[in-house]
């Protein structure tokens, strides 16, 4: 038994392609809103601006009046009035956000003005209309905001906050669980002797996770015996959305997690992918359950979780856009590829160029690739060097 | 007495000269350590990798040995072992990770084996060293694995866990108070007449603020009068290291904001920037208080906030890189802009070209730009437009 070969890019199609978002909803306050995904058109409750304002300090007017105009009144932001008498000629002074009176259509700032006195001012010419929103000009009750399957983002929540509308369906949270396999691991708290390691991976993919809004339960390490992690992935299978583990997968001896999987119902969509680093990876769905059984190298298995599990993740949890946003960049140094095989590569882009970590010699183990990189190029079999100049396309971290 | 017109690089200068970190530390567990800021170089407590270990499933042997080796005994990862007799000849099945008997030198993957038997392999020519992780080959012990003034990302997490090292010392976080002025509010939950607006900037803010990790307590409005808010503005600056406010610091009749700071010390930094859109904004320092008095048009409030709040919130907090960093992008279509003022443009980037919403027709007050926008650029004075495939300097909301 040996593993599969596809490509990276196919591992991730097969994930995107077989999640299958989740419908439970609920009802939340935008306070606790950020980076949920909403279940539900956003509709406008109100015109946008709500009322005909002034957008400047100054004094509202009738185009069709003369240069020199008589202040009755002073309104500000916030006063609330019935309409009163301003015969021709009248002006109000009226400040930044304050409701123009119905009868006047302009709005001239006090600093354009010829002259300013406390009771008449005199004003140049100004374009009708000048310096006023009008009500419904940018937002009609009615009209959808923001469409289902967006993540809620600050700017969303600005828009929201300006609707009044506080209370936003979104999906539930995925149920996510997160293991470790292997006699070896020891918890990072505590005391590892020199032959031991510690536990990495389900704290450094919590962390992904929750950086990108998702929330993770890290259930610890898995018992070394088929039978007991069998036990163990059945009582989990109940209770996730989505079980990630790590190691185990390969055909070692000692590596029988792929099997208690299998006796647990998976169906894989593929097992082991041509890709360095990171190729025994797995992905598959048991029952109601996503799988993704990472590679034990907490480098492979960071960057196979970025790359594979975040987007999944995404269209799980409902979202519309589940790819990431890349970004273009000049290749710094060339480095050299084994042509044969898909290669996720770190390193550090900074004002458009793109520099790789280490001329691309380092172990996938090697975490401090991780911390002196901010992002990573995926480039496709079949290159055996990347050119310095080369235009690449990068995921920032 | 009117705005000063500074430009909007040296109103972020100004903001970044005058931010004084805060030195207060604590100690914090690597689950809760994500964003937070690190007030200690981070030290290797112990080699990585912490022994001599196998980079594949194969078999370890003496390089100098001859081509087929007696497989004598089987090592899984985890395994502990004090080193036993290895003859001439004799090699021993390995497995990834797991522990490199001390005499032994290389590594050969079981699917690079000519022959494989229960008993014995028949290799082929390997290079010396092969597939083994030399014990501190990534890191020695004592080595300053990530620098003071770090943002921690689940990279670095990832190192931490890989380390054993699971409390760190990192900065308090800041004591953000946010509120807005003015009369005219309703707090979005509450029912708004059709000549009323919400609050909309606190919870803006929050969520952006919230976004790169810094948490704040919306104070809600404060009241509209100059002794109330005195008394107010008072209260909040003993207990917060940054008061961020908007509205209410333009020169208009019931603008009295500005007033309060002044009566509590504050020493404005600027007051005032010739930026489009976002003038009256006003960034100072109220004894060991930092000020930010943002627009009360929820656009360019928001807007200021991220360009300018959170970089200085970044330096406040003991961060060592606090300036965003930016794409660089080829600009879709032209638009035209005042070339007597600094300007910050929203528009959507993707694929390395950045398109500009709405031809830069929108005003300063509608959120659908905000809603419709994933990046901002800014142009400074001079330009009278910006041409189709200029390149540009993007920040990625």
């Amino acid at each position: 038994m040996t593993l599969d070969n596809i490509s990276y890019s196919q591992a991730l199609e097969l994930c995107l392609k077989n999640a299958k978002p989740i419908n439970t909803t609920e009802n939340i306050f935008i306070n606790k809103a950020l980076n949920r995904i909403l279940a539900k058109d956003i509709i406008a409750k109100r015109d946008a601006p709500a009322f005909t304002n002034s957008a400047m300090d100054g004094f509202a007017f009738k185009h069709s009046d003369i240069k020199k105009l008589k202040v009755i009144k002073t309104i500000y932001a916030g006063d609330k009035y019935k309409d009163f008498e301003i015969k021709e000629n009248d002006c109000v002074r009226i400040m930044t956000g304050a409701k123009v009176p119905s009868t006047l259509d302009t709005v001239i700032p006090i600093e354009k003005c010829e002259e300013v006195n406390e009771d008449y001012i005199v004003i140049p010419e100004i374009k009708k209309g000048a310096n006023v929103r009008l009500k419904g000009e940018e937002i009609r009750k009615g009209d959808i905001l923001i469409k289902k399957g967006e993540v809620v983002t600050p700017n969303i929540i600005a828009m929201l906050a300006s609707q009044g509308i506080v209370n936003i369906q979104v999906y539930r949270n995925l149920k996510i669980a997160i293991l470790s396999t292997g006699n070896e691991l020891k918890e990072p708290w505590e005391e590892a002797g020199d032959d031991e390691i510690y536990n990495t991976n389900s704290y450094a993919i919590a962390a992904l996770l929750k950086n990108f809004g998702f929330s993770a339960d890290i259930i610890g390490v898995i018992p070394d015996s088929l039978e007991k992690t069998t036990e163990y992935i059945k009582e989990l299978k109940n209770s996730y959305d989505v079980i990630i583990t790590s190691g185990g997968i390969s055909f070692g001896d000692a590596d029988f997690l792929y099997e208690a999987y299998i006796k647990n119902g998976l169906k894989p969509l593929f097992h082991g992918i041509m890709v360095k680093p990171g190729r025994p990876t797995m992905a598959g769905i048991m029952d109601n359950t996503f799988v993704f059984a990472m590679p034990g190298n907490p480098l492979s298995a960071y960057i196979n979780a970025f790359c594979l599990i975040i987007p999944t993740l995404r269209k799980l949890n409902g979202a519309a856009k589940y790819y990431f946003q890349t970004i273009n960049a000049i290749n710094k140094s060339e480095f050299k590829l084994n042509p044969k095989k898909d290669h996720t590569i770190l390193g550090y882009y900074e004002n458009g160029v793109w520099e790789v970590y280490n001329n691309y010699k380092y172990g996938s183990s090697m975490l401090s690739a991780l911390v002196n990189s901010n992002s990573l190029t995926i480039i496709n079999k079949g290159k055996k060097e990347v050119e310095k100049g080369e235009k690449l396309k990068i995921y920032l971290f």
